[in-house]
């Protein structure tokens, strides 16, 4: 068996969203093979409940040295609030499907993405951003209405 | 007596901040006389406990018909993860203190300021700094070491 990739969790990201009838899953891992899942509950938690943000809030559960070690894997592109805890957090790299310009086609958006949160910042962290996009688009596209 | 002024509200977000022994207070009212305050919690709850994201969790708490009528105080300025969840919220104004540029002396910040992340919106927010600043300014000092 191949190990997970980056499709692997996103498309596990991707389920989670569905799961949650969102278009917004995401995932956190360490490099111990522990993952943490979640999709935006804002209905339900408030607007500050985005997919990102409840699985950071539960970092802890997870098994690693430095937050730089973990990657977070999102459906869509964290918007500043999101990205921003990323910085807080330390986390060292995220990994995102559609970006906020094509998600901003569907949803109102804060237009600052997070290249620009992440350069503002006294932190590298990585950013690839396209990874199932066409999956994750499809999510956007099928919350409308 | 004088009606509650924005100095008044500021003090009370200075008052919590010295009671969570921390720089960052932070107090949310309705039109109606209600209130939240709160501090930042992040040494026990983790790296989006800041003070503004901790009240607006409990927004719903007040009595509102639109979240424009709130109005937010907070000892420093909101960095880009509490604004930008002002902005998911739908509050209508902020006041602060000290400025995100006068907190980054003491402690590293990221370099977006409230105005910016309104501006990248779709909301018009009120936003007046400035406010009890050289209180909010000794908080920060005496947070050193």
């Amino acid at each position: 068996m191949n190990e997970p990739d980056d499709s692997f969790w996103m498309r596990m990201a991707i389920d989670l969203a569905i799961e949650g009838r969102t278009a917004y899953g995401a995932v956190l891992i360490d490099g111990e093979g522990g993952q943490i899942g979640g999709f935006n509950t804002t209905p339900l938690h408030g607007p500050t409940a985005h997919a990102e943000m409840n699985i950071i809030r539960r970092m802890t559960e997870l098994d690693y040295d430095e937050a730089s070690e973990l990657v977070l894997y999102t459906t869509v592109e964290p918007c500043p609030m999101c990205m921003s805890a990323v910085v807080w957090a330390g986390i060292g790299k995220i990994v995102f499907g559609a970006s906020i310009t094509e998600a901003s086609r569907y949803v109102p958006q804060i237009r600052i993405n997070a290249q620009d949160v992440a350069a503002a910042s006294w932190l590298h962290i990585e950013i690839l951003g396209g990874v199932e996009k066409a999956r994750c688009l499809e999510l956007l596209e099928n919350s409308i209405g």
